[in-house]
């Protein structure tokens, strides 16, 4: 053998996953891909649910961090978006979508010159739940000679961020009344995450009540001493149908709803209002040495395991017989039941339980219908974190 | 104010996390803090106890997928790299580096293509657990004209890939003997994973030596009937200082060493022989709104929980009375001790439990000396898991 290197060769590059046109069966894998039927049923469901009820839609693009996805929320009628980091907001800022609301708190000199950058190119609203952010926004704000919305984030029932009582609400409203030049104090941010994953209905409806009673108490503080409160922005894909109906949200925020993952998934749901699985993570059958399992090709730098393993689905629907017993790096293990084990080179389509730390390690959704590769989607915004 | 829209400004581009020279107060977090003089020592130790057995060390590039640390690793003596990925090894050739084994099974025919497009510019080496992959990498290495070595990964008992008997190493032996023009047999792949992280020092060795017992004993069948076995490749972090000692191994394969992470930390050491910590996820506090409670910015698209959450790190070593409560998607809950809790804006170092999937959704190291920033080295194969 002479050629170990001896033959020309093109240039070095990764090609993409798949192309226009390809199967199933052809797509590089591990790969994330975007059933196109079922998101699109997902975008429209949504969009119909807060429209039913006159409420604006301000999906959350920390799910799906992806331009093409936000532009279809958008043509459906959304009006704007919700990213959960400053870094998160720039591909779409730059993609020209102008209303972004960053729905999390930030401090810090590199951060405010960040959000001063993106409010001279969009209609930037930021949260804060503390002076300190105040401050510091109103003087660099002034300094760049821009101007900003500003909700106070207050504590849903979560316990996690947000302000925990009116006094500290109105403390910051006076803090905010001293930029009123440069900073607009608009209404409250108000996400209850604990509640999104409540699995039984009924339990789920009461803890999105509880939130919006919450709510309620602190709008009719701002209403006792004035202040005007014209956005009431939180909700998420659990709670969406319950949260429309409270009369106190005037925009809902849900981000999983276009992909519903394997944990809300498990969630118990009513009516037509669970979303489909619309995000599966496409693996390949790498290793079959032993007889009573197969080895795919994607470990947790491709799926995430942090709410649940995923779920094995077979072209005909979940495969009870086919059970992941145990995630590695770069390896998903696969124990059978009575069904005969997928051969050597298969696709093993997988459900993640978690669709938005799944998403963060790709950079483009392979966006199939029927079976065939219809169109390549980046991830513009994969691990911009900060 | 009338200047919302109003102000001229330079490029609309994310500035690196840091700078040379800046301060850990000054970077921009979440980020991916690689203390340098830990890691250097960790870059030693490993290097030094491979040397005094006279095995050769070929550290996984999984752990790192940095071009930078492959080749402070190649400067210290390493024989080469593992990659665990095709796709992963692709920017490691790209920079020059000449040796790569790829220590797991692939198939599929982009995946084959792409072990051909690498095999025309480096010395590579693959590993083969079913004759499906040689018949498919034999024909396309010969219509390709390259070489490459060929491993057959045997089970060293992890139960994931490799043969489990002598016969179907010699069935695969027969048909890797049938490409003999392109592909050469070059000897064993013996990874026990599941050895890794067993906590008490002395079971850790057992398990290490009940390893080497099972590739002595496939090393013993390929004497008897006449195969040459000159690369013997195995172990881990966890396992390196026994794996040297067994007289089996023509070399050693750790890769988490670099960095030591909380899994690892948790383990029983003896001697000198535990890494220390040398990667840290750092946070800012964003939220003090709740008197028992911090939230710093970072979460499962920062640092990966898979095994276990992250540990608190103070100036002064682990901080016992700061404990990691739950990471959700962008947050951190640190719940306080006896301890006064951070206040806004300070920075919160983490020890992250497991590096590689930590390691993989960042884009950059932040490298450190004394608390002040000396390089920042691109993570070039981050994401690249095809």
């Amino acid at each position: 053998m002479n050629g170990r290197h001896a033959m020309p060769h093109a240039a070095f590059v990764l090609e993409p996953e798949a192309a226009v046109g390809d199967m199933l069966s052809q797509i590089d894998t591990p790969a994330l891909l975007l059933d196109l039927d079922a998101f699109e049923a997902n975008i429209e469901r949504m969009a119909t649910l807060a429209g039913k009820h006159g409420i604006a839609l301000r999906p959350h693009a920390k799910a799906h961090k992806s331009v093409a996805i936000a532009r279809a929320q958008l043509d459906a009628g959304a009006a704007g978006i919700c990213c959960q980091k400053l870094s998160e907001a720039y591909p779409f800022a730059a993609a020209g979508i102008t209303d972004i609301l960053i729905s999390n708190e930030f401090v810090g000199e590199k951060k405010v010159a960040m959000a001063v950058d993106l409010a001279r190119r969009v209609k930037l609203t930021v949260c804060v739940d503390s002076s300190l952010q105040v401050h510091a926004l109103g003087l660099a704000a002034r300094a760049a000679n821009v101007a900003m919305d500003v909700l106070v984030e207050i504590d849903a029932g979560q316990r996690r961020c947000g302000v925990r009582s009116e006094v500290a609400l109105l403390d910051l409203l006076d803090c905010i009344g001293k930029y009123s030049d440069v900073l607009c104090f608009s209404g409250v941010q108000a996400f209850n995450g604990t509640a999104q994953h409540i699995e039984a209905w009924t339990e789920r409806r009461e803890a999105a009540l509880r939130s919006a009673e919450t709510v309620a108490r602190y709008l009719r503080c701002l209403k006792t001493y004035g202040f005007d409160c014209p956005v009431v922005t939180g909700g998420g894909t659990g709670t969406a149908e319950f949260d429309v109906e409270t009369g106190v949200y005037s925009e809902i925020q849900p981000g999983s709803y276009v992909f519903n993952d394997g944990h809300y998934g498990r969630l118990e749901w009513q009516g037509n209002n669970a979303p489909a699985h619309s995000l599966f993570v496409v693996s390949t059958v790498m290793s079959a040495a032993a007889p009573d399992q197969i080895v795919t090709d994607v470990g947790l730098k491709g799926i995430a395991v942090d709410s649940g393993l995923p779920i094995v689905i077979s072209q005909s629907g979940t495969s009870a017989n086919l059970m992941v017993r145990r995630v590695n790096d770069e390896h998903c293990v696969i124990e059978s039941g009575p069904d005969a084990l997928p051969v050597l080179d298969t696709r093993v389509l997988l459900v993640p339980s978690h669709c938005d730390p799944t998403v963060n390690l790709y950079r483009r959704f392979i966006g199939c219908r029927g079976g065939v590769v219809e169109c390549l989607w980046d991830i513009e915004a994969s691990g911009l974190s900060r």
